[in-house]
């Protein structure tokens, strides 16, 4: 998905909510607001947005000083996440269509998403669990991502943020396991999981779990390490999640399946759904597969 | 008031609102926001946000070709406005305080702003009406405002947005209006009033109306005419309607009263009140007169 001309004052302010969120000096939110927008303006808008929210939130880092800045946001929501995690685990296996249910709730997952918004409190999460649990989904996109899970020989899962990833991790549970490759961020970006909160929450005793080689906030390919590229190549099916997967992957002939909450308006309209709808949809390019 | 970071973001999305309003053309859309970057970049935030604001519709207006886009969005809602008068000057007139309640109509017309906004049905327009008459209002200020405009020798009333100027002239009908001067904008900007749409109310017949000299969507004093200025500074009080003459004359030393709607968090936060409330609001600087 290219970067529309809506993505540029969104840009800007994720950047005050992520500059703001790491340190209280306003001076130096006045200086990074400043390198941004002069970012904004070179930037090629047939870059991802991933490929600017990458470059943005490297700068603060670098600008702040602070190598990971969300490393407490992430503890937090992956030991909350683990807290209800039982409660979730009873609630798949006591529900009529278990693969169904556990689709749902990896969806509900990706509400613990710092790019967009830069505070989330638990009830959100409470709330986009019941909603997840009775929204619409399209019942035939869910027996065609079974069908397309089972069939095949090796899968990718393409993990977003940590505390959603004890989520992906009830869903993991469900599919053939060792099949699954699941890949986190090589460094910190945002409240993207890495391989620390892949460990935190016990996805590493389930399932191979690999560094994706990139700290943007999505899958960009061409950036990846070998390794990932060689695992996303060889594999028949991914599990894609989140926003920025779907940015930066949703132009690539691959058979992917996305798994997202729809919390930007641009990216609802690209995917033809309302604003805050759970979505899971197969690449438009193995469409016809 | 100072122009805050977060006031970044939003004049690239108002930009964006305001280009697409006024041509269809992509390609114009993206190099007016790459100007529109170029012109954050450059801009000193010690001004006020409609300096900004009068200089990204000017470049708008430029760049389309267009002089007026916001033209028939203007005459609309004066039309739709002044169908609605009869009925909200019996509602003033059957009220017990007709004073106060004619005060809370002219702050509701404050919600046809095309700054923030760049749509806005009829519906949310009754909404806002009914919203005003029952809201949250310092009976304090009404009185202060009250006796204030009693007592002063002359009253400048600076107007915001076509349609709006109808709700004013509701007000307008139970003040002194010897004692008022009206002032609209020279020039057009976003949907602000102009001498074209004073007419088009009959306020012109009411009270005298004068243009100020200037297209920002606010009062820039220094940019003023010498004739707006004059009135300016021997009325001894003043009445200042929306957000953007908040933006730009709170910091004046002048007994000035502000009624308008907090459509925007920043000025919500600004006044310490929560966003949508309607507000009458003396100016700090004249509070010990």
């Amino acid at each position: 998905m290219k970067t529309y001309l809506d993505c540029f004052p969104c840009f800007l302010q994720q950047a005050l909510n992520a500059v703001r969120f790491t340190t209280d000096d306003e001076a130096l939110h006045e200086k990074v607001m400043h390198e941004v927008i002069k970012l904004a303006l070179e930037m090629d808008p047939r870059q991802t947005p991933p490929e600017m929210g990458q470059i943005i939130h490297k700068l603060i880092r670098d600008m702040t000083g602070v190598a990971d800045p969300y490393k407490e946001v992430k503890e937090r929501f992956n030991r909350y996440a683990l807290e209800l995690a039982p409660r979730l685990r009873k609630i798949i296996e006591e529900s009529q269509r278990p693969m169904e249910t556990a689709v749902r709730l990896a969806i509900a997952g990706n509400i613990i998403d710092f790019g967009p918004k830069s505070s989330l409190r638990d009830a959100q999460v409470n709330e986009a669990i019941e909603h997840a649990l009775t929204a619409e989904l399209d019942p035939k996109e869910i027996d065609v991502f079974e069908k397309s899970i089972n069939d095949a020989n090796g899968i990718l899962y393409i993990g977003d943020n940590a505390g959603e990833i004890v989520f992906d991790r009830l869903l993991i549970e469900r599919l053939p396991r060792d099949k699954i490759t699941f890949a986190v961020k090589s460094k910190p970006v945002i409240n993207d999981a890495t391989m620390a909160d892949a460990v935190a929450v016990g996805l590493t005793e389930l399932v191979r779990v690999i560094k994706n080689g990139g700290d943007a906030p999505g899958t960009i390919l061409r950036n990846c390490s070998e390794e990932f590229k060689e695992i996303y190549d060889r594999s028949d099916a991914v599990i894609a999640k989140g926003q920025g997967n779907y940015e930066t992957l949703s132009d690539e002939n691959k058979n992917i399946f996305f798994l997202l909450k729809a919390k930007c308006p641009i990216i609802a309209r690209h995917l033809e759904v309302d604003i805050g709808s759970i979505v899971i949809r197969r690449n438009h390019s193995s469409q016809g597969e």
